[in-house]
């Protein structure tokens, strides 16, 4: 079934593109954490960063560095959050692998309200030992 | 002035490593969103994205994939959040490049509170014209 990204990309469903090359297409989001907030979109439906190619992959988040870099030269941003909510669980939305660059402003208030955690005594190191690699 | 990943990576401030090759280490963040909450860190102190050059930015990226598919054996994360604050105007707190990825499940309870803005008439249009690359 075709996600709504894929009717956009198809040209079925409007957006606002503001790049696109043979891989991937940058439009922007319509509910924006700030404006000029883009989407980066690969054309095929990988519907998360495992599925994707390497090479396809990298070109995704080359295409993010531009990204990064118009949004500071055109709107002035002092920095971008760029996030890849990685699968359903995490707050993925659309089952088609896309990458936030979010313009930010040093005095935009926008806030991430984050709650962090705290590891038990020895906890920090078990968790190292099962994830090493 | 070396950064704090710096002392880390030299050894001189200890860290649960829980890769590393020559390019990069990966770590487990001490202040973590959720337990298992891993940071890529290139071996090089680039402040963003914008000083890494290509090929070591898709090395990080890889091992970013590598760190996802391993949250997923190990802790059974349903999915992963993929950050980078790219710039202290978007929360970096640390001025070398690093890339946040955060095992998710599916009732974890971890929201992150976001305020979704609006475009005016015309105005979603304005910013695709100014931003078109």
């Amino acid at each position: 079934m075709p996600t709504i990204f894929s009717r956009i990309i198809a040209g079925e469903i409007p957006s606002v593109r503001i790049y696109e090359d043979s891989v991937c297409i940058v439009i922007l989001d319509i509910a924006p954490m700030a404006k000029g907030h883009c989407l980066v979109i690969p054309r095929e439906c990988w519907p998360t960063v495992a599925e994707c190619p390497a090479e396809a992959f990298a070109h995704l988040m080359e295409v993010v560095r531009k990204v990064d870099a118009r949004l500071r030269a055109v709107l002035g941003a002092d920095a971008t959050n760029i996030m890849i909510n990685n699968g359903p669980a995490a707050g993925q939305e659309v089952p088609h692998l896309h990458i936030h660059v979010i313009p930010r402003m040093l005095d935009d208030g926008l806030r991430m309200k984050i709650v962090k955690q705290t590891y038990g005594p020895g906890e920090m190191q078990q968790f190292g030992q099962r994830l090493a690699m």
